[in-house]
């Protein structure tokens, strides 16, 4: 029997299902809210709750959005002559953090992996072509993750807009920022060094 | 303007409150959430809503429980001849974590400290007292935390306690298991040397 009372043992146990939060991380949290005030308890009760049913996709680059089309598409400072194509909605805000991209996204929701039975047809990549065909768009930068069914995704995709006259881009490839060759994987430093560049 | 809906920012926002959880985590967390089923989402939600709601504190030992007396308190297969006095109530699920204690606890919900204006009022240290009286507690383990104010809450109680013909003890001092020499702070090695025990 554990000592822990029911409530807080829940509280705990819904913690832990929370990724990145294991059982000490998931009873300090609880601890947390048992003497956090009501206010701020319900606030992230509210919003646990308020997520889903306020939220919807955008209908041209199926962002999760508070309206449609979402606030990106929407927006006229946006550069309509690129689009980023990415895996999953929370890719987008590192991507807008880094204020290095001004142009419009597009949100696969997966990668082709034939282990999950994950065909292209079960991503949003035909919804992608419409996009591209009146000629305003350019460029389509690929940024799948670096993995294997990340870049086969994007090598998909770059068959399919390459004919249409748009040029597809990835991602480069190196040393992340800060980090030491000394402990830096045999793949990455392998394209760092295939992708060397002038400077 | 954040491209963020707001609905996500809100429970990033909420996440990003608790504490150990920065803005990385707290996006991941909300990402998380989003593609989470309903069911999942509604007991997080409800756990933190019903916890304050169903916890009293014990009115023996002062921890939050969901009965009074709690179940540690009311379980007759404790040793009821040791008190363990912590300070707060996520103090008792590591100690009950080590099954190396089977005795009772009392939680004094704070630490002595002047800068902060908490005197031994103000902590339910009064309130031990009586638990003491009647002469079956022979022992009192003061396992305050090792720092400056949780030293001086212990020394605090056991001036209290040794007239009453209670033994006060504290819980060891040394190095933890599985560090290093190395890296070990000087406090922590002193105390590791002068509490040197024969093997």
């Amino acid at each position: 029997m554990s000592t822990t009372a029911e409530p807080i043992a829940r509280l705990i146990e819904a913690f832990s299902r929370l990724p990145g939060i294991g059982p000490k991380s998931a009873q300090r949290l609880a601890y947390y809210v048992l003497q956090s005030s009501d206010v701020e308890v319900e606030e992230l009760a509210e919003s646990l709750l308020c997520l889903k049913n306020s939220l919807v996709l955008c209908s041209r680059c199926f962002n999760v959005a508070d309206k449609d089309p979402c606030s990106i598409c929407s927006d006229p400072q946006r550069d309509k002559t690129v689009v980023c194509v990415v895996e999953k909605p929370s890719d987008i805000p590192p991507m807008e953090r880094t204020s290095q991209f001004n142009g419009l996204y597009h949100v696969l929701h997966g990668v082709v992996s034939p282990n999950k039975g994950i065909g292209p047809d079960d991503l949003k990549i035909r919804e992608l072509l419409p996009r591209l065909r009146d000629g305003e768009v350019k460029e389509v930068i690929l940024a799948t993750n670096p993995t294997v069914e990340g870049e086969a995704t994007a090598m998909y995709i770059r068959q399919l807009v390459t004919p249409m006259g748009v040029k597809a881009t990835k991602l480069a490839r190196g040393l992340p920022y800060g980090s030491d060759l000394e402990y830096a994987d045999d793949i990455t430093l392998g394209q760092a060094i295939n992708s060397r560049q002038g400077f």
